[in-house]
């Protein structure tokens, strides 16, 4: 069901309206990791509660804990939680999104002032400001929906449940305990969940993401002298734990790419007929990925094989070594103790556990293999799981038609490299189909200097949404 | 010829004054690496000058020119040269020694104030101070002897020729252009070369030093991406530069020892018979190197082999990587351009020229097979060569009948594992044999806290150097 033309045409009038309310959020520099904001980050708390409010939104102040910040024991950010429509013959929907940004400052290279969303400087539309894609403009998008439809005195499509959180940029801490706490509280007749907090995969395509990759992040901690030594006076002596470091990080994957921990290519779950569809239906060049790097140093020039490297094959980096000379200039170290750090990004069928259990047995059996007299251990430092949604449920075929109704053109199918482990703590502890539905383009500079976000999307983005909430009611479960 | 029981006697009843210059001289703290001591690395020129004057030393002040320090622009300490007795029936010896020291602050945990000398506050004999043994211990030995002489009335069986500098802990720089633009002035009509600015291997046994082994320090430079980039969003399609980087590294020696590059090996000179027989005498057990380095880790169980790791063969030692990841915690970035530092020890024949030759083709070699569509490019930062002096030349053999006169016992033949670069400079420029005849302890902690002397080093170093002197003048040059 296409969404009511008078919500359309409303969201068209009204654009500076949403714009000012852009303006409004974008003011308060709400970072969450930051001791001298933690007051603004409570004032974007209560800035977001009181429009809820006045949208008809019955809203709750959550407190999650305390937490260290800067050495001081602050109150985390509250989570906010709303609901509206109560209508069992309508679906649910819960939406997440965070009011909290990175920090920024104006001397890091900014062109604006950061906490003042600078409108159309270049004529381009573009929308400067810290937060103005990451994810006020997102979350604001949803707001300008719901008070599209109490103006025009248009009833709701779906019941609507969410959750605002305020720590996102820094660690989501205690989000999971309170999905969990609230499971079968707040979070009981949901039928799909949306999360707008992602970008296109460039600035013309819309798309729809189903899957992120996890990360396993390892130390391999060698050891062996009692302190660092001179290699004038001890080179050619003892078994130095930097060679047995770089042997060991040299067995880990091939300058192409390849894992070379045995057992882990055979995790990797197949590639379906339809997967291989919607990857070669991905809207992308290898100038794109050239571009975003800033030279041609990809391992293939195939636009499929690039785009798997990405989004659903595993991939292992060697990140650096602490505890070794790492300056500018020349030392003759040895050094005693060193880590050598590693990360593998996780596909289905890829566990924390099992990626774990492989690694450790090679890399010790490797160790074993050098004859060496040090000490050799491997730690996971940082373990998280992949996420896969079924791009084929039915919040992904509503999600579909709203994008060729709103953008006249089908989306790509996308997943993300990287993790958003919110997305896994919904996904998981309330067992849902999660649909990540971004808004902004993937140029926006999220985390960057001069984040923005385009006035077409922004506008766009709100009659994305609400669409999406009209399929939505409409499609069939089956 | 055995010294003069004069001279031997004048030396035990005279240790209290030896003692008392030696803790005026601790008491300037001239430390060259550092602008606030300045003035104090000029007085303590100005304080040997005086010493070496009222011994009947002709000294001369010359300034070499000078340098950046903290970004300031400032003279270097002068070279101080003298010379006593014109004989031409004596031989001429040529002295060097540095009145420079190594910064030193209490708070760095020493037990004592560096710069005043502690004398024996354990009932040991040892002296504590900045520069006690290094090497102002044993340049005050050489004015002890000419003291002793010049009270007694005797007269010197050598003629003799100085040479301190004040830069030796800050690069030596200029030295050698001193020691080449006096070549023909100066630095005439010498016959041989003593330097007391090492020290023996162990703490009992005495040693001669006929050996230094030179160094090549290398960077693997590699670069590819334009900038650094996310592992989550780029890891699995682009060449790493890291993953390159320890390709590379891992090819260029095993865990244990053996270096990779081809054509080294080679290059090393084959051991004499002579060499292994003084290899077999060093006074050496595997305890003393595993409490050196604070653990069993070395590579050979066998003393010899193990020596001759430190000393004879060549050794390569990776040091770590500039532009990697390298502090504590977890950092999932791609490092765009990053340096891996490694050096090589050399030892005859290996030159630095010769070895860079074979570095250079065989990195090239290595990385243009990882098929990588990176840049990498391997750099000498620094190359200095290996220096071996004649054993069996007079001078050691001098040295080494005054080791069994002072000592009773017959010296270690050793070599050093680093390099001390005055020492090729004299060598090379001037063509002459060099003696490293050191006075202190393998334990005295040069360039550590807590520098000390112990007194009978000190003591018995003043007559060992004299002894030298007369041994010197009586042995035949064939």
């Amino acid at each position: 069901m296409a969404a009511d033309p008078r919500f359309l045409k409303y969201v068209d009038e009204h654009q500076d309206d949403y714009i000012n309310r852009l303006a409004q959020a974008v003011a308060i520099p709400s970072v969450s990791g930051n001791i001298s904001y933690v007051k603004d980050v409570e004032a974007m708390a209560d800035f977001l509660i009181s429009q809820l409010e006045s949208l008809g939104v019955k809203t709750q102040r959550r407190p999650i804990g305390t937490h260290e910040l800067e050495g001081k024991e602050v109150d985390l950010p509250p989570v906010v939680i709303g609901e509206i429509g109560n209508d069992p013959k309508k679906k649910t929907l819960l939406i997440y999104g965070h009011y909290d940004v990175q920090p920024a400052l104006l001397e890091d290279g900014w062109l604006y002032p950061p906490f003042e969303l600078t409108k159309d400087p270049e004529g381009t539309g573009k929308l400067y400001g810290r937060g103005s894609t990451d994810d006020k403009g997102p979350v604001l998008g949803w707001l300008n929906v719901l008070e599209a439809h109490k103006n025009l005195g248009l009833e709701l499509p779906v019941n609507m449940k969410m959750c605002f959180e305020g720590m996102e940029e820094n660690g989501s801490e205690n989000l999971d305990k309170f999905i969990e706490s609230e499971k079968d509280k707040f979070f009981t007749g949901i039928d799909c969940m949306c999360i707008s907090d992602n970008y296109w995969l460039d600035t013309k395509t819309p798309c729809l993401t189903y899957g992120l990759r996890g990360i396993n992040y390892y130390e391999i901690r060698i050891s062996g002298p009692g302190r660092d030594l001179h290699s004038g006076v001890f080179g050619g002596t003892v078994h130095e734990p930097m060679t047995d470091l770089i042997a060991i990080m040299s067995k880990l994957v091939t300058p192409t790419g390849e894992i070379l921990v045995p057992g882990i290519k055979e995790l990797i779950a197949p590639v379906t007929a339809d997967e291989q569809a919607k990857f070669e239906a991905i809207h992308f060049e290898m100038k794109d990925i050239h571009d975003a790097v800033g030279a041609d140093v990809t391992i293939s020039n195939d636009t499929v094989k690039t785009l798997m490297g990405r989004m659903r094959n595993p991939s292992l980096s060697l990140h650096g070594i602490e505890g070794a000379f790492s300056a500018v200039g020349s030392k003759t170290v040895i050094p005693a103790s060193i880590k050598g750090k590693f990360s593998i990004r996780l596909v289905p069928n890829l566990t924390v556990k099992e990626v774990t259990e492989l690694v450790v047995k090679y890399v010790e059996d490797e160790f074993k293999k050098l004859g060496s007299k040090n000490k050799c251990e491997v730690v996971l430092t940082h373990g998280g799981e992949p996420w896969l949604a079924d791009p084929n449920h039915y919040s992904y075929r509503a999600a579909h038609k709203a994008t060729e109704a709103v953008y006249g053109q089908a989306p790509d199918y996308t997943r993300e490299g990287g993790s958003i482990p919110v997305t896994l703590d919904f996904a998981n502890i309330l067992n849902l189909n999660v649909l990540l539905l971004p808004v902004g383009r993937g140029d926006d500079g999220a985390h960057s200097t001069n984040e923005k976000i385009d006035t077409d999307n922004y506008i766009r983005g709100t009659k994305l949404l609400g669409s999406y909430m009209y399929e939505l009611a409409a499609i069939s479960k089956e």
